[in-house]
């Protein structure tokens, strides 16, 4: 991960305690992307969403956004993603355009109709009801479950409590800043495929399920977010074929649903020696705990 | 604040180096909240968004919505907020939706065409395209300057290194399941108004808003989120007419430039005794540390 662009130098007047004087900082930048559609058979772009996000790895972005959305199946569905070439547009605005190209499906129109507009951290932008978001939620389940195939991967919890580790030493700009997302993606064995960082932890998952996309390898099994885990990064996961979720902090009533259903392992608060299991603790070797305890419920 | 509805009982298996056991815990509950609008002159009620939040407070935070996306000016506009009442609507479901009943304005239509969709935490949902995005800064700018006037509102170092303790005393539900964002109104002599916990740091922002403004009351001059803080709660401070926000982590660098230009005073990484002002220092009595050195760019 590089910090180019991922943040701006600031002047702030520090205070600790009775000594106060103005300093140099860093500031995690966030700037709106507009993400742009058109059809390889012709046709004008048309808008398809605006996500606040820190600039860097903006076509992994744009790919596990539109991954995310249901919009394409695979990265080979992107004929082309380009910033604006027309010359009246400002180079300051064009670095937050990107237009995607999209192969054409057979016998309709591939550009979603709808316009959609989300911030930092909205995977469910796009849906109409409450029923769609438990729709989607469902969908995501079965997708999962079709994605990861019958695989038996198991991980120790020896190998888990490394890994948060292993990502912080690629987060340069939380370094600069200490104000940024991480998400990495890890194979089986621990090695990292990917790590990216973002202002909105929904568009860090993204950009590494978009770097994973390109790269058109198959999912590598382990997911590590930096912060809390909500329904949002539960679903793109699934959605994604990922058999283990963690995160360093808490995860959501609706994460852990999902996660259920879709046969996701999830684990939370995963800091130092420790962790919690919340679903599916066989992929843990040795943290099966036995059967469920009838006593608890 | 109470956890009624905002937790979920659940069992997880925590392990902790060589121990490993079943045990009760409490997730953060994270559900789907669906706004409709309706006309008190008629009509049906339409979609206007759906949030993904944590129950409770559900009133205001529809409140602070409408009001943050500028489809209200204040909460006398709002004539009701109702659960649904068809009986064919499964409790559950009925218990995720909520009718707002919007005033007529002469000569026009109220109820916004459009309907946008959205996850915990954004605030530009809605605009489409960057363009509009950055037009929302200036108009919070402008809004934010008006609705404070020239208020003369300054604080110790003192009082403010004290106030995440007491919105932490607020958190009934970070304690029960550590992972909640809270946000707090404070009045100039470190009295709380209100707070308000949710799962989207932005709906905490929304809840706290809405409770102001349905109390008819002037803004309180100060709001203290929990974690970071971005363009939107930024935003929706100015637009809410508050003096000074603070945070417990880091500002981005366009929340930064949407406070100096709306006279906010921005402070971050408030902790102890320590914290960085990042705009408009001047309300923070012996914080201003001088002018600002011409040697530092």
């Amino acid at each position: 991960m590089t910090g180019d662009g991922a943040y701006v130098p600031a002047l702030v007047v520090r205070r600790d305690g009775a000594r106060v004087a103005w300093e140099k900082d860093s500031l995690v930048a966030e700037e709106p992307l507009e993400i742009r559609l058109r059809e390889a058979s012709g046709g004008d772009a048309v808008r398809f969403v605006v996500t606040m996000r820190t600039p860097g790895a903006d076509e992994d972005l744009a790919v596990g956004l539109l991954f995310g959305e249901g919009v394409i199946e695979s990265a080979s569905e992107v004929l082309g993603l380009e910033r604006p070439s027309d010359p009246r547009i400002e180079p300051e605005l064009a670095r937050n355009v990107i237009v995607a190209t999209l192969a054409s499906r057979a016998g309709k129109g591939r550009v979603p109709r709808r316009a959609t507009v989300m911030g930092s951290a909205c995977g469910v932008c796009g849906r109409t009801s409450v029923d769609d978001v438990l729709l989607l939620a469902g969908r995501s389940r079965e997708k999962s479950r079709a994605a990861r195939g019958a695989g038996g991967f198991t991980i120790s919890p020896a190998l888990l409590t490394s890994l948060p580790a292993h990502l912080r030493a690629e987060q340069s700009v939380f370094s600069a800043t200490g104000g940024i997302h991480a998400a990495g993606l890890f194979e089986a064995d621990g090695t990292l495929f990917a790590a990216r960082e973002d202002v909105g932890r929904h568009n860090a998952t993204d950009k590494v399920v978009g770097a994973m996309l390109r790269a058109g390898r198959t999912p590598p099994p382990i997911l590590l977010v930096s912060g809390r885990l909500g329904f949002e990064i539960a679903q793109k996961a699934a959605l994604a074929g990922i058999s283990l979720v963690a995160a360093v902090s808490a995860p959501t009533s609706l994460a852990v649903d999902l996660a259920e259903g879709a046969g996701l392992t999830l684990v939370g608060f995963l800091r130092g020696e420790r962790f919690n299991v919340y679903t599916h603790p066989e992929r843990i070797v040795g943290a099966s705990a036995g059967s469920r305890p009838p006593g608890l419920v």
